[in-house]
């Protein structure tokens, strides 16, 4: 937070008072970029949802959706509860127009070294197949306006690339997707997910919240056996210095992360881990900054007034 | 192949005539072991799997099949086309009692260096959950009879660890589940899977499929963006004779591979990659001979004669 500050990013941290203060007295040095604002409660990473809504309207998560809502602040960001963000951003924001779920979506960087987003990773653990045709508008715009790709390729995961492949859901959002303005480039499968053949990879969010765990789970156990091995091996923990620097690079690469995003409210949201480090909240500050700099917000909101795809039910 | 073959076991070859006097004549020091079958017929990796069985019984898959089926063979082992393979055995070995979709399972290591089995990976798109607790079943026969694990821990995938997440499928399917005498430990997220909490992971097979597809897509990415790193630094390249044997081990333990295993068919078949390498192939040969040697069907069809969990419907 405090190197986001460093940047062009004013920050509104909300939090309990000591918390504050204890931060602030770390933060001479951009202490002009950062108001406190105080919350007096917190909602904590077990709590349900809809309680936390009820009971706390003064946690942290509350106050500072309630900031962006009064246009306080650009955009809300958070390592905290999950499913209680997403549902008090729903009630402070609202939906957007067109939009009947929002949808969480994951940025990485693929083997092409492309960005590409997928969503849902975990709002939505049942999908209608017109709620696929929604994620894909909105990771079209999102991708459109935030990070400039001219008509990302959307692409829809399947057990196979043909569009007779998957279960029901799958394949009627297939058909759905045909029908739209969208740059749908068919099927892909999951080893498609990080070969950035698609700039905007939809799927239901219980599929994509197991692919978004697997993935971060399969990265964890494949650098601890690389360092199982090389630690185990003389010869590399001597040579260590020279080619630690570009290991440590990939792995940090690989590592960090920006957080998810919660699109299809009124409002910029950015929900990291409940582990994020410093450098992963960095990000997500930077993100969220981006996102409000290019007005991605009231983009999305003039695609939606068109009739589209968005509008499609069944 | 031919690896395997230098070991105990021997091995019906069936394919072309061609194609066995090509293999053959390589194989001079275990020619002994190597019986060859002609086949007349080959199976593309496109075609439609009820086509290919309709129009191609003198094809390799089918030939080897019967082989398995008149019990001159132990196991049928092939790379071929997946969809075809599964058909084939379907019709031609016939179905496990007490058991109504096979499943195809993925043997994987896991970070704890057990090995644990993924299903369904790709059979059933679109699953009711009591096939997942057939698949549980199938699952735990398998790592008890074959890998000798005393009472497997299985774990139901979920977009989170409460009994109330995930959709409607898994929800019903972890009901199902607890009153069965499987060794049932709950729900577990993708971040778990190869974390090794869990002996059999229990999936539907769209997401076990993408599951499977992104882990390979994922290990190819990342290992390739470690190599980039690497080639690009001087000084790491320069010491790759020290860093470069435990590096190569561990490329080659993950990318490494015996394929897919068919369960729930009268029969030991195990479907390799189109992609796969020698080294995969022997994998898959020592796995079905081992399965055979263990006995494993027998006693699984033992444990279906017993009322039980598979004979859940709903």
């Amino acid at each position: 937070m405090l190197a986001a500050a460093a940047g062009d990013v004013r920050i509104a941290l909300v939090g309990l008072k000591d918390v504050l203060d204890r931060t602030l007295a770390q933060a001479a040095r951009v202490r002009d970029r950062i108001e406190p604002v105080e919350a007096t409660q917190v909602v904590g990473m077990a709590e349900s949802p809809t309680g936390a809504w009820r009971d706390k309207q003064d946690s942290s998560i509350a106050v500072g959706l309630r900031l962006v809502k009064e246009r306080r602040a650009d955009a809300f960001v958070s390592a905290g509860n999950t499913g209680a963000i997403a549902a008090a951003a729903i009630f402070t924001l609202g939906v957007m127009d067109g939009i009947e779920r929002p949808a969480l979506g994951a940025l990485y960087r693929t083997r092409a070294k492309s960005l590409a987003i997928a969503l849902d990773v975990g709002a939505n653990a049942e999908c209608r197949p017109h709620f696929l045709v929604q994620f894909a508008q909105m990771g079209s715009d999102f991708m459109t306006h935030v990070f400039k790709v001219e008509r990302p390729r959307v692409g829809l995961v399947s057990n196979g690339e043909e569009e007779s492949k998957g279960p029901r859901l799958v394949k009627e959002a297939h058909q759905l997707l045909k029908q739209t303005d969208l740059h749908f480039i068919g099927n892909i499968e999951g080893s498609d997910i990080f070969r950035g053949v698609a700039d905007v990879v939809v799927m239901d969010g219980f599929t994509g919240n197991v692919a978004l765990k697997l993935s971060e789970g399969l990265v964890e156990a494949l650098f601890l056996s690389l360092k199982d091995a090389l630690d185990a091996s003389l010869l590399a923990k001597v040579s260590k210095p020279l080619w630690g620097p570009p290991v440590k690079g990939v792995v940090r690469q690989w590592a960090t992360d920006a957080g998810a995003l919660l699109l299809g409210v009124n409002g910029n949201v950015i929900i990291g881990h409940g582990r994020s480090t410093a450098a992963d909240i960095k990000n997500a500050i930077d993100l969220a900054a981006r996102m409000a700099r290019e007005g991605w917000l009231a983009a999305a909101a003039r695609r939606n007034l068109q009739p589209s795809a968005a509008h499609l039910t069944n």
